[in-house]
């Protein structure tokens, strides 16, 4: 029998997690062993929502793998959100954004771009990434000015009003976004070359797969929590802030998944796949992810969650989106633009782990 | 007999807003009054400045257009500017290139959208208006940096010569991207599919043109003082601040004709023309009404106009121009792209409807 | 027999600074003299580079002329580096940076311009030029943003390994930089009509070549002793700030040989050439540059060199960018960009002038 390498592998970081954490060992071994197991875990979420999505209509498919495809950064940020861990939320969801645009799309450039000389896609589509990735940082860069500015000394006229106004704009802006991908434009996002089909494996029952959403969704809550119990413990361990970690680590294992989908595509030269999931994720979390937590957090959290970041965040945010539209631009990538887009994450990551204090209160 | 819609009804507004103002009734009511009643008068101005450029030559009808299509503008501003409501002079310029990118541009393309499924224009002459708005950027950043970090504390040397010096330089520019638009490079300009003749309506004597000019702008700086004498009365009462006042509705009155326009032509699919009015407007403000304004100043105002925006106006005037750039530029719009824009416009109005101070003293 | 007009002339400034500086006149003449005496000396070290590049294959040429490009920067910087100049150090990088993009370009789209209506380069180059100056944004942004933060109040931990850590991201992306360009993709570089073969005058000998290299070296490497000497002097002369003499001064003197190249390469209709000397030189300076120059530091100098700007400077690389984005980005120049991009220079070295402090500190 031959074993097949496979991200189910990784499932073994399950129990080493739950053993870990028991066994009272320091901090950054359990946190790192549920970052860990929780990448398959998020890769069988994406793979079941692919399955139901199979059984519906385009339409509906595409809204399933919207809505779900961030899954695991929303069970995280949740368990974070009624932890009261608001730095970490914060820290977690600039990080998604900076490691999919700059991170998994530079891996994906720099792997493909290997193995492919050039490799083409769609620009149009690329286009309308970029102008969805600006509206984010316009979105998160407002109620930053405001915290920074006045929330210290004055009282702000219904914050809240503002905080849910904002969410409510985005929430509506993001839904007529999918109505136009899905339904008025599908063709502005089709692949250069025709669409190609799928051919990842057989189709599962509706059963199983709903049940392993289900059941993969629960699993990555659990692992989260552990996650999440045995960051601020890692941080000290390690001598990193909190914000390094949710903007570094947190961030990255959330994406994992679709990390792992873009550069597997760019091995394949199925780039408009890449450009797609790297920059789709990214456009998400700003404009769904964000906006649900500061809703629920009425609900669930301590108290409410203000998406107030530090200057060092919206600027790392903003020069990743132009870095990202400079890029991705033409329709045409190379191996070096990975390095580029890699080379800024890099430097991004280097100040978030130099800064002292929490940016967000400067 | 057939009673026609028309923009001219608005008319009625003026006599409403004299009374009203003698009566005593609460600022709001005369403020919006007034309002109504600068549309039509800016929409006359408009249309005499055409009847009088199809007299002259391209070039000078160019020039008469490009000169007298802010008039509106101007007028208003002047009139606020001799009363000493700085605070709302410099708001009203800001937020009239907000207005004019984000807003009337967003419309149209939102409207125009709805109509055509795609709508092409010029990509050439969508990039030099890029360029030019972020000279306008530039040219409105470098003085409010000044008086945001030194002007308190410390003398600026010669800051009269800074201030002019700068209106100088864009004058030039401006002058000299007439000439580039006019003179040298008229088709970068020119509508992709040829020039289309205008149909509006029946041909003035010259006579009736620079008389509904002089009669138009006359009224215009009438209603501009009552506007802008309940201006104060109107933020109080209402809650809002001047500046809020000035950059949303003032900017919105000032511009409405233009902006009724670009929607007009957008919904006639003439793509070139709403580009060219939208963005062309914003260009004209911010490197012609503003530099003219300053200059003015020194003869007409209690004090020199300083062009010294908070952070916040040049933080959301940077996110507009650089929307505007990234969804202009590959020369096709659609519905979404309205709502893209109309999105941002949202976030930013949000923004300051609730900053709690003058945000240029921050 | 004939005098040809020639940079060479300008030799004739090398003795007249020397007497100058022993006759103790006003520090003004000292540096103006030695700033004219330094370009024919530049120009000098660039051509002789170039003889010996033409010994060798193309990729050592090509590395040979990408580092020696900047060699009478490098000097210039060493020498005020090794004076604790570090004011002026910081501010001759930003302004070779602006004067490159801006002013050197600017001139030559300007110039170029008034003798063929529209001039055509390579757009790919132009793409890869912009994402790379972004890159210079961002590495010279985020040390700033650290020191103007956090240095006065808090210690940094392990600021030196912030320093050369990121000096070496920068120059191993600078390495894959130059692998890409004349490895891997040299064709995205190519000119649209073709390679022009050089018509330089007559071949060197070896001897010759090298011989001058060196002995420019040297000759660059003494008037700079005297044009840094005679730099603070002039500023409290002229009543000029040392940034000031470095960002428009000294940047411009170090610059000046490859500035003119680009100019008189536009004149020629040959765009592909000017663009990659001048956009390559602010991408050289920023990412070979400055890092070689932060890590020199570390041996040379009485203290390392941090790469901390302020808000003004960082603030006008990012609009010089932007600008420099916009404006190449479609392949095509006329006399207009010039003027955009050199109205965009008057307007930053006009702060830069009004500039009453060192802005670095605040």
């Amino acid at each position: 029998m031959q074993i097949k390498p496979s991200i189910y592998w990784l499932f073994i970081f399950m129990p080493v997690a739950l053993v870990l954490e028991h066994a009272g060992v320091p901090a950054p071994y359990v946190f790192f062993s549920a970052a860990l197991a929780i990448v398959p875990i998020a890769s069988l979420i994406v793979r079941a929502t692919e399955q139901i999505a199979t059984r519906t209509g385009d339409a509906i498919g595409g809204l399933l793998n919207a809505t779900f495809g961030n899954a695991p950064e929303l069970i995280i940020s949740f368990v974070a959100l009624k932890a009261g861990l608001f730095d970490m939320v914060r820290a977690a969801l600039i990080g998604a954004i900076l490691a999919n645009i700059l991170l998994a799309l530079g891996l994906a450039f720099f792997l493909g771009g290997l193995r492919y000389r050039d490799q083409d896609y769609n620009p149009v589509a690329a286009r309308v990434y970029s102008s969805m990735m600006l509206i984010a940082v316009v979105s998160l860069a407002v109620p930053s000015a405001f915290s920074r500015f006045f929330a210290p000394e004055e009282t702000i006229r219904s914050e809240t009003l503002l905080n849910v106004g904002l969410a409510v704009v985005l929430l509506v802006a993001y839904a007529l976004y999918l109505v136009f991908m899905l339904k008025t434009h599908p063709g502005a996002f089709a692949a250069k070359g025709g669409h190609v089909e799928e051919d990842e494996g057989a189709r599962w029952s509706l059963t199983r797969a709903v049940g392993s959403l289900v059941g993969a969704s629960l699993l990555a809550a659990w692992m989260s929590e552990i996650l999440v119990g045995a960051a601020e413990g890692t941080g000290t361990a390690l001598g990193m802030t909190q914000v390094f970690i949710g903007i570094v680590f947190v961030a990255i294992v959330g994406g994992a998944a679709e990390s792992g989908s873009a550069i597997v595509m760019a091995r394949k030269n199925r780039m408009d796949m890449t450009i797609g999931i790297a920059l789709g994720s990214s456009i998400q979390i700003a404009l769904f992810v964000a906006p649900v937590l500061v809703l629920a957090s009425y609900f669930t959290a301590p108290q409410p969650l203000e998406l107030s970041f530090g200057r060092a965040e919206i600027g790392a945010l903003l020069m990743a989106v132009l870095m990202g539209t400079v890029v991705v631009g033409d329709g045409r990538s190379n191996w070096y633009k990975g390095i580029q887009l890699i080379t800024v994450y890099l430097i991004i990551a280097f100040m978030f782990y130099f800064l002292p204090v929490l940016t967000h209160s400067s």
